[in-house]
């Protein structure tokens, strides 16, 4: 894939779905959002991550916010772009690629907004491999990249630059600012060189995401979830029912807890999956069977395509596969950074596919 | 009044915290800051408002948050000049003339500290004749300056430059990232012209400081309340004893009431005061007979020393006076700004002294 036409959208937003392990945001909005884009500037240039130079200027760009309130609150193109312009004003430099900062979800096709309306190729590569519910859990964080100077843009006009003492505070200021905005901004952030993003970004993934996509798509009368743990080298834990879904926004966050009950070989058996934007522990029969950092993801039993937390209902037929994450994500920094702990649960990750 | 040199800072610091209303922040601080800043840069260059070149570059700083936490927290005299620094660089031109957007309390000195750090001359006016607890009540938004672009900084390092659909907007992400920063921050805003700060601030405020403490303290033998009340055109409303308090710090402000027992003329009489951060309602036995936007200044009976909400305790003897207002508060559009509705009281402002 060397370049993002409209064409590629419905998968890239499928596959980014997959990816988004339940969060990131519904990526149909940005799907909506890049079609206009495109539709307006032409295609994307997707430039694989190793051709970057090393004396690039790399900018990710994103959506923030609760994805509860994302579906509800859509945003404009134009928020991208001032978001962009407000950072590159305060850097005093010009910027000259354009990453993805989360492949999963939303922002896997945000980018693509920003390179569209920029006339910039876009990295194809992600900071996480996945999705991420704060901003300071990307592989960068790990390599001394700093968040900030990163601006806030919401739909009203305002926009906002942060300049942090570190990567906790940039996220603790920035959700504050999304919170009073709205609980939905357009952020840029993790500025960084064609070498820093090199060695610190996941390389492929939004070729991975189009790759998922078309998976699903062409796999439909056959096994789409089974097509799909295979390709992320992971497996299918569990195939059931949504029985109950407990949820709640707090502190700009979509939070809460799903139980399926078994059907097909696991009739009997009952997961229990918890969620902060992301899915981020499964329980099988009250046994830990998958955790944070690793992917843990929701599909429709029968299409494949997956299931976000927010779009999770009573009586769905789902199936829950779990597939490794990016190995630096189980390193003792990765692991203080976005592992089980960080989320107030009191478990050891558990490794999948290792 | 041309210039300001250590030996004045302690009649400005005094004549700042009657102006301050009780509020602003205590100016103690503010002149430690500043003895400290003049100490190492030497003495700050006053320029009246109307000697301002109309193209000047105008940039008025000031602290932002909640007393209670100023006085705990000291800040540093770095981080005026990092808020500074942020703004200008956001704006990408350079700044001619520091100004003060608070006459009263901590802010009246916090200019003086950055003019004597970045060797620039001070305005000797302010945008509000007295203090506010709100960014955006200041004479300049009527006169449709934006707050915006403006900085905040803290002690930690954190910097954030906002840029906002309106002056509201200003006031309510500001207010987040104070509290986030702790409450207490150092701030740049309402950028403006030479021209603007001719028409939009209050002239001579910060000699007016100067002159009210130096008035005090050559009275203290005599009547110094009297002779504060008559140099602000205002009046002697109540002289008593403080005996009641209730105060909680809320939203990042210090919101509370007074109850005050009559002594002296007023014995058998009982004063209410009601504030936030600033003396805002005074209720004479019932009766409310002064009312932001004009002046309520609480003094200690004897020594004319202002008492800030913060400072005031039970067994105080103070004077409370009340003095009228620049005039253009009393204005539609001002009172809409700052009067007594504004701040929730269902109450027609009283007017003073006209």
């Amino acid at each position: 894939m060397t370049t993002i036409t409209a064409a590629d959208l419905g998968d890239l937003a499928a596959g980014a779905a997959i990816l988004g392990t339940g969060g990131g945001g519904d990526p149909h909005i940005g799907r909506l959002l890049a079609a206009s884009a495109v539709a307006a500037h032409g295609p994307v240039e997707l430039c694989p991550l190793q051709e970057l130079p090393p004396d690039a200027s790399v900018l990710p760009v994103a959506m923030m916010g609760a994805p509860t309130v994302m579906v509800e609150k859509l945003p404009s193109t134009e928020q991208v772009a001032k978001a962009t312009e407000a950072l590159s004003g305060y850097l005093g430099r010009g910027v000259t690629h354009i990453a993805c900062i989360e492949a999963g979800g939303v922002n896997s096709l945000i980018p693509v907004v920003a390179a569209a309306q920029l006339g910039l190729p876009l990295v194809d590569g992600d900071g996480m491999g996945r999705a991420f519910p704060e901003l300071q859990m990307v592989l960068p964080t790990l390599y001394g990249v700093s968040t900030t100077p990163m601006s806030v843009a919401d739909e009203k006009g305002n926009k906002v630059v942060l300049d942090t003492a570190d990567n906790h505070w940039a996220e603790r200021l920035a959700r504050s600012a999304t919170i009073d905005m709205g609980c939905s901004t357009m952020i840029a952030l993790y500025g960084m060189t064609g070498a820093q993003a090199r060695d610190s970004l996941v390389p492929g993934t939004l070729s991975l995401c189009a790759e998922l996509g078309a998976l699903v798509r062409r796999s439909r009368h056959g096994d789409p979830v089974g097509a799909v743990a295979a390709r992320l080298g992971g497996r299918r834990l569990f195939t059931g029912k949504v029985i109950d879904v407990e949820r709640r926004t707090t502190t700009g966050f979509a939070r809460g807890t799903a139980t399926l009950s078994g059907m097909d070989g696991d009739a009997g058996r009952e997961l229990v999956l918890r969620f902060q934007n992301e899915y981020l522990v499964a329980e099988l029969d009250g046994e830990v069977r998958g955790t944070v950092p690793d992917l843990i993801c929701t599909l429709d039993r029968d299409s494949g395509e997956a299931v976000t937390t927010e779009a999770l209902r009573f009586g769905q037929r789902v199936s829950v596969i779990i597939a490794p994450c990016d190995p630096r994500w189980h390193s003792e920094a990765g692991l203080a950074l976005a592992g089980p702990r960080y989320f107030g649960y009191d478990l050891d990750p558990v490794g999948v596919g290792r």
